[in-house]
């Protein structure tokens, strides 16, 4: 209980404006902003893990719309709404189907009237995701100045094609857990590698949200990746420009071996040839689907050349003493569990496995602290009403 | 304030029989029960608008039956339900099932248990979503009164091949918003007139429900549309009907141009031919699947023949002052937009847009008001009460 | 009202460890904990009939996972749910896979961190479903135990392939109501027979349910059906132990006749010959999908050897006073209704048909019975606060 009073209180000196505004890079939000979205996440968990409600709408709904399958980003979604006290109504549209302007204008529209906030996962098309969040929220604020909305939603990001910041605010999250806070990460080595998976069409949106988060808080950030595997130019210049100004460093290595050496923490993930997801934008837009499995077939036999990037117990003992931490953003390819081979080594997940879960299991926290740093204008002040009320979640719950 | 005040004032002296019965049909409703569904979505907005909850119910499902996809519908459904309290369950059943007797009897009986609406939504079919809807009805009323539920749901209807009553009281309130009151629409010239389309099997539930509804309030409203394209024999009955009691008129004309010349709202949607529907209806039926896709190239062709059927600038300007009030109940084919030629042109269609969305706008509170009509014996009272207890819907939002 | 302060009385006499566990298998609950289950789904429904809100949970999300598509089940869990405040996040699996091993212990960790009750539906593979539903337990145990998630869920059972508690606990509610109380049972004669049906692949878990729990309050079940269509041996074995205890028979016998002959109750449902589900799950889990078409062929043709198998308005003479309490699941088979020959004629169903809707409606009690027992740890402590506090479920309903 101090502990969460003291939180509430270094939450009321960050400044940002973050309200009435959308959560979709985090590298135009200030550093309060990601802060604040860190700390509030923290202060939820906190209240939540001592029982008692957050429920702070009495109506009001959150519309999420996926334009690709997932439990987990639906669920972590639902959680953070339902918290809040938001019922969800979800859009599934089609993952092959890119709309555009009337479309998306009316949407917009039709599914704003009593919504607070709309959350939108479109990660599968390189070049597109981001523009469409940007459309939807450019449609808002119209519908919302004609008068035609009674309030203009927040836009949240749960992953574009550039960014996923749901995931990485979770992993700072996680991080600052594990190393005593947001100003203890100076001097940390994080090696962010492209790793081996026997699949295709992984988005690059993990990687980018962590090279352009991490090196804010002066972190040694090493991103690693076979030739093919670069990252967006864009993402690239803000992890450069962040390291500088933060006193941290960001390099690129061609090597796992390379990054993992004396790494405090790893992040072997997989993710697509850039290349390769432009085509594949192109051929779906251009209506050319029998080219998308030859494209697939030279994606995976690509892929196939790295199958020694992979996180091996060999790896790991490069680490700082042995014991980095390792991070994923789930589900993992773990070799001989899901497939031949893969991202991880067996026996290197399984001794991070539960570890990956309580990195996940920041997310929802992270969703409503978007949510309510949004849509609330004093959070310090509502979080600290809820904590005095104290209200059960589950009542009879002793 | 003090106009949500007097408003609720003036629904204390509109006395109708909404309470404990279900809203499947404008018609059948008496002038009284109309006005108080206008007014209390009124109030509805007016409140919401305000920042205040307007949630009534604990606990309660509104079940939505859908039998036709929609995700606008479904929205505003859930928008409404969740604005008083209540979540909401979907039933997607296929759109070529034709379901009768046992199975709508046992289905609506094992959705109910707990249930204070249900919403459906069955146009596709001529001659079938109205019949389907009163066996609903029949068998709630059977089960409840067997106490096997533990109350009686209201039904309502969100669209049915007769009537679209959602739509239609939308458009009334956005009418009536837009000339000062349902008093202040007495001679107003109304056009709802056939436009051309490059689809098939439109219902007719619009336009029918627009010219059944617009005829009580003494407009003249003219109906217009190609040979072939005729609505349902009782809904034109009902609407000279309505004409003749309100002191308006209700004509038949085979121009756009007849009907918009001089007109103060012109209603240019598209629909498909009455004889279609029914071949449509049964070849579903009969199971002569492949004979549909005649059908379909058939109906394409006919309308094809009425292409100049588009509302254009030219036509406009032969309206009131040139500046008649466009409807749509969206979404709308637009010339150069979604297709080559459609209902109405780009500029047209642009100009008024906005104004379509706000039309729209009205539709959760219409249903909302449809749920409160419906389940509650004294809604005046229920709102006078909302507003002075005054809750916040959102927390902290100042 | 005085009625439920005495239930609720005799609620604080049962002495069970429902809470913090779940709710898979009745036969492994004590008979305080089967008696407390039905007790609270009693005095919830006489609550809820009195118009008085159960809600207890401030959030807080149940998750449904359904390996088998069910309409009425989703809406019992949801309703439950949501008459306990919790909103519900449904994980429709497909029904051909059969997952394992990590997925099940990620999946469980990541739709659980906010999580009050975890619904469970799978049993279409014979051998399979039940221990589904442990690994998901022993996963939300592993992650609880980490911290990962803030509380651990309850996993309810809602139809394994060895047990359907929520169908057989509602069942015995309506026995328990029709003949005057628990107590009153004994010596009641009870027929769970198999019935014929065109259809293939019913699970096992109904009859099963009913034989092992009717068994403890000392009713004499008889068991009937055709050479082929045994029972799982343990769920056998269950029943005869409890008849043993309760003072009550289990009997097998060869034919409905025998087993209707002076019954008090019964149940004639259609159920997949043991060996058929056995070869099912076998073909499924080794791919051999053409070879599943053969299965279901055969297994109709065995089916229709037994068509006899029909519970008749002549067959009811022999029950009772020619009156036995019929009983379905539902949906039931009726002859010449949904197919030429079924589990029932036509003029017993349509006598019975309003009851079996009744059964079925104590089923979304049950379920948010368990949900308490299983959350709270002073049940009737909460119910007797709701009583009292008598906020209406739906206000404005006088």
């Amino acid at each position: 209980m101090h502990g969460i009073l003291s939180k509430i209180e270094a939450l009321k000196s960050l400044r940002h404006d973050l309200f009435n505004h959308d959560v979709l890079l985090t590298w135009t939000c200030s550093d309060e902003a990601v802060r604040a979205i860190v700390l509030v996440a923290e202060i939820l968990e906190d209240i939540a893990r001592g029982g008692v409600s957050l429920r702070s709408f009495e109506s009001g709904l959150g519309v999420a719309m996926f334009r690709d399958h997932s439990t987990r980003t639906r669920y972590a979604f639902r959680s953070a709404c339902n918290l809040l006290g938001l019922a969800t109504e979800e859009l599934d549209e089609s993952t092959s189907q890119i709309a555009h302007g009337e479309t998306v204008r009316e949407t917009a529209a039709m599914v704003g009237f009593l919504t607070e906030v709309v959350g939108i996962r479109d990660d599968m098309f390189l070049g597109e995701g981001h523009k469409y969040m940007l459309e939807v929220s450019a449609s808002l604020d119209e519908s919302h100045r004609a008068g035609v909305l009674l309030q203009r939603p927040a836009v949240i990001n749960l992953q574009s094609d550039l960014d996923h910041p749901t995931q990485s605010l979770a992993d700072l999250g996680h991080i600052s857990g594990r190393f005593g806070g947001l100003d203890r990460l100076k001097g940390r080595k994080l090696a962010m590698t492209w790793a081996y998976s026997p699949s295709y069409g992984k988005p690059l949106s993990v990687p980018q949200g962590i090279i352009t988060l991490m090196t804010r808080f002066g972190m040694d950030v090493v991103l690693a990746h076979p030739p093919g595997y670069e990252l967006v130019d864009d993402t690239i210049s803000a992890a450069r420009g962040f390291a500088a100004t933060s006193g941290g460093s960001f390099t690129v290595v061609d090597s796992m071996a390379a990054a993992f050496n004396g790494a405090d923490i790893v992040y072997p993930k997989s993710w697509a040839p850039m290349a390769v997801m432009h085509e594949r934008t192109r051929l779906i837009r251009s209506g050319e689907r029998a080219k998308l499995a030859d494209l697939e077939r030279d994606a995976l036999a690509t892929n196939a050349r790295f199958t020694d990037w992979e996180c091996t117990e060999a790896l790991m003992k490069h680490t700082r003493n042995g014991d980095a931490l390792y991070m994923h953003c789930l589900p993992a390819d773990v070799t001989g569990v899901g497939c031949a081979a893969g991202e991880v080594s067996r026996s290197v997940f399984e001794r991070a496995r539960l570890d990956t879960y309580r990195e996940a299991s920041h997310k929802p926290f992270v969703i409503a602290a978007m949510i309510l740093s949004t849509r609330v204008s004093d959070v310090a002040e509502l979080l600290s009403r809820r904590l005095h009320e104290g209200r059960p979640r589950r009542d009879g719950a002793r």
